[in-house]
């Protein structure tokens, strides 16, 4: 064994966490390109030495430099300490706890997971799982309005979708409404009180939630507070409820104040911290949903925000709308706001860029792109995992299909990119989490980032891809009818680098499905002995094909093709 | 460069952390063996891309598996963009980023620390830095009583200590007082109100500090709560104050409630996620603060308590004293509870485990304590690490003296028990965090673990070692000349393996001082020679020998002995 072998746990999430009653599941990153064999010795950390139990790991795979280990321990008290034994194919071992690797137990002392609370506090609202998520961009969906939108609901419904996410709707001058005025009025441009609570009663007639967007990390400059600091200046009551750098107060040429991003005048940042804007923006929070009967809030910019406000945020809210869906903004890597105490899920632009990087750019190859999937999986508890808004783009971003034009290889850029954004949509609809479709990409909407990625949603027959839009169907409601791809676990099966094709898995306890994905302009044949010994037939879910695995078995795929076999 | 290099960082702390105004630090774990240079590449989070500046990281040590590189980056907005950049010396290199290593920037990712907020939050009682801490066991210090205690006040002062922490002295049946019956009454064991207010006063006017010791885990079976569901049963009011698992309550032989560690039939654990008993609980914390004006608080079980009461419990208790120390008992890593939204600092037993490797056991050399030392070091931020309670032993483990007879080579290991002693607290007092002693170790006490570490104190002069007294004082009176030993950085310096003899640095921006231990039998020969080029003569402030190192210069240490050289 290398004398400088490297692994990484941490007695806390994301690398140790309840996962279910009674049990805590254990990751251990294990430096790649070793062939090791990982077991967890443990006990209920007040048993006496020697009562430990040795349990096997098992390698869900590799996320580039590290290879992933995992175990769920049974516990009945909830209070653990366990140490990592590691050997080598010639016989050698370590041992691994909390006071580092060492090849005497006792000198790698043990690591404790001190007790677990209340698993139950951090249940998903139950609606959650089986969520097919589509953003809207209100101003651009249909007419401009919350009528507008409440009349596409039918659409949405014979899509597939389960649930709506709009940006902002509080009334705001500018068009994306970031820059809120009050926090207590529905823009008069989208339209009344009364035409949001119709929109949520005609989704909530056809078993959709609705989630609104809350923009607490910063007001807009005609937000009353923020007004009453530009007149009154160091008078004003509220002149703590901002970060104000000097009086008199000046918007430009840059401003005196702290904004959102850099120097954006029009957003002047919250001083969440101070209490009555912390309690102004839980009453928020609280009203829309009371009122309305919103079913979830999107929180944007959430990780900029102060971190003793979500923990409060979470803990009211979640008392008394246990059903609330909470989706933190957070444009990276998401761990510290996902660990029970603040959100249910992030909005997952770090595995966007994994699939953008793969499908829609060709600039990385299968192995690359499964060690991306993983490595971002690691991040999280499985619950956030499950909870996470997965997306190919927002109105952040460009559009997935203009990204597919743009990237992959070869002259054949162009036309491959629609056979490209499929694969992708494969992927979203068959992997961990809630798809998230941004509105009109089912219809082959194109567009660069901001602002041309926020045009008006295409509604006329002829300029809709049908093909896409059925894609789409076909993929949610396979979704929708085999439980494993929506709660299954994923695990990597294969990749082939040189022919630009993989495998995963998603199983359960009691299913288990086959995807391959073969992102190359060839057809790839693939040999299926031993797939799976106790099957003998397979059906590819999306062309219905039987597949019999009992003797070697070649099947083909077509070029930017895949299956789904069960 | 491996293609299978190991890194480790993660955007949070303690591997990203605010270290003073305007400043951010960052600690990247490097896998060891590896002879890299880092430098970390940073700009606001909303620079566009090109802005970036480079900045070198410094090795501080090797941990054992991996080396540690930090850098302290400037930044005016608290937001950063960072990526490393690794380089070995043929010149290959690596990015790494949210998304991992590469070769290629982009695919590498950034981290992102969105926000820095508000560091003043966390920022330490002002008489911390400069605290030596005296843990009292009540019941044994001096005739049993707080005024007892009182008594030894100006013994405590003439020795230096600055801060007394006594285990639970308020009303409870057993010896220990962890089960406590009445949160709200000293023990009458002890004495009274009027003796806690005395004996604090006293300890005030010697500008000495006094800590108490909470039990907010689990209460005594003698609680009123306890005892009223013990009696009622189903129909008590208090049944949700405790996790009881059926009714009638039973005790014996196995109790049918939770109690602390396994079937501690007299500690049954409190339910702290029910809102009455964490009131009831934060009214108990306040009301001594209040009442008697004590100065702080250690906290203990920290670590299996709900973890939703700690935050509320710094934060209310911070609000009305904001000069109140907070100390964690977790006798593990405790990283968790140390991120400046709990405690300020912990009982470091992972510190003291090295410790007792080292200097009483000789079970481990110099290379791997000085690694142990970085490794704890690097599970906390540097206000939690200056915050620390560094110990020898306390009244749940063997006493220090007793651990050197037990423990070291050869057949002397009796004779040199007190010498290897005395480098331990040589550690002790030169090192980073709060030192503290537990009573009776300055005279020489032994004691097998509990009961026997809890013995009566030795107040007979002819029974005290004067000279290990005299060693104590010594120290903490250097301790308290040079602020670099309080609040200096700490980097290791040399270890010699072979020969069991080590050097460290404690530094700040104004002073440096040299510490060198020989932890063997027999005497060490070290050459001097460029130690400080801008300082030619150096004074050894133990025994105030001059050296001067214009040439090469051999020092000699003598077999157990220690330098500080300044």
């Amino acid at each position: 064994m290398s004398k400088h072998l490297f692994l990484y746990h941490t007695a806390e999430d994301p690398f140790a966490f309840p996962a279910g009653p009674g049990t805590l599941k254990l990751r251990l990153f294990v430096q790649s390109g070793q062939s090791l064999c990982c077991t967890v010795i443990h006990s209920d950390r007040y048993d006496s030495p020697g009562s430990e139990l040795p349990q096997e790991m098992e390698r869900t795979g590799s996320a580039g430099a590290y290879d992933i280990h995992e175990a769920v321990l049974r516990t009945e008290t909830g209070k653990c300490r366990y140490q990592f034994h590691i050997k080598n194919p010639a016989g050698e071992n370590v041992w691994y706890g909390e006071r580092g690797i060492s090849e005497n137990r006792e000198q790698a002392g043990a690591f404790q997971y001190a007790y677990i609370h209340h698993p139950q506090a951090t249940l998903l609202p139950s609606w959650t799982a089986d969520a097919i998520v589509y953003q809207i961009y209100p101003s651009s969906y249909n007419q401009g309005t919350l009528q507008g939108i409440a009349d596409k609901i039918p659409y949405l419904h014979e899509l597939g979708v389960t649930a709506i996410y709009m940006t902002p709707i509080f009334e705001s001058p500018s068009e994306h409404k970031y820059n809120t005025s009050d926090y207590y009025k529905v823009d008069p441009g989208f339209g009344t009180m009364e035409d949001l609570k119709m929109l949520v009663d005609t989704a909530h007639r056809y078993g959709m939630k609705v989630l609104l967007d809350a923009v607490f990390n910063h007001a807009g400059d005609t937000f009353f507070a923020f007004k009453d600091v530009l007149e009154r200046g160091e008078a004003s009551p509220y002149k703590d409820w901002f970060y104000i750098r000097s009086f008199p107060v000046r918007q430009a040429p840059v401003p005196s104040y702290e904004t959102f991003a850099k120097a954006e005048a029009s957003m002047p940042k919250l001083n969440m911290d101070h209490p009555d804007v912390a309690d102004y923006m839980m009453e928020v929070a609280k009203y829309w949903v009371r009122e309305a009967g919103i079913d979830g809030w999107r929180l944007d910019v959430a990780n900029e925000v102060s971190p003793a406000f979500w923990p409060r945020f979470r803990r009211e809210l979640k008392a008394e709308f246990p059903d609330l869906l909470l989706i933190g903004e957070i444009m990276h890597a998401s761990g510290p706001w996902l660990r029970g105490d603040q959100f249910d899920g992030g909005m997952n632009y770090v595995l966007r860029d994994a699939v953008l990087e793969f499908f829609a750019g060709q600039s990385a190859g299968p192995v690359r792109f499964m060690e991306q999937v993983l490595h971002q999986e690691a991040l999280y508890n499985d619950q956030a995992n499950s909870a996470m808004f997965q997306l190919l783009g927002s109105h952040d971003t460009l559009r997935f299909l203009t990204a597919c034009k743009q990237g992959g290889r070869g002259w054949d850029r162009e036309s491959t990119s629609l056979s490209r954004m499929k694969l992708a949509v494969f992927f979203q609809m068959t992997y961990i989490g809630l798809p998230m479709i941004y509105y009109g990409d089912e219809v082959g909407m194109e567009g660069a980032t901001d602002p041309h990625c926020r045009q008006p949603m295409i509604w006329e027959a002829q300029d809709q891809n049908m093909l896409l839009q059925e894609w789409y169907k076909q993929l949610i409601s396979l979704r929708k009818e085999h439980e494993v791809l929506r709660t299954g676990g994923f695990r990597p099966w294969f990749t082939d680098e040189p022919r630009n094709v993989l495998g995963y898995v998603r199983r359960s306890e009691q299913d288990r499905m086959g995807l391959i994905i073969n992102n190359s302009p060839n057809a790839y044949q693939l040999e299926l002995c031993n797939y799976r010994p106790d099957k003998t037939v397979l059906v590819d879910l999306l062309s219905g094909l039987t597949i019999r695995t009992d003797k070697r078995m070649l099947v083909e795929i077509e070029p930017f093709g895949c299956l789904m076999l069960h």
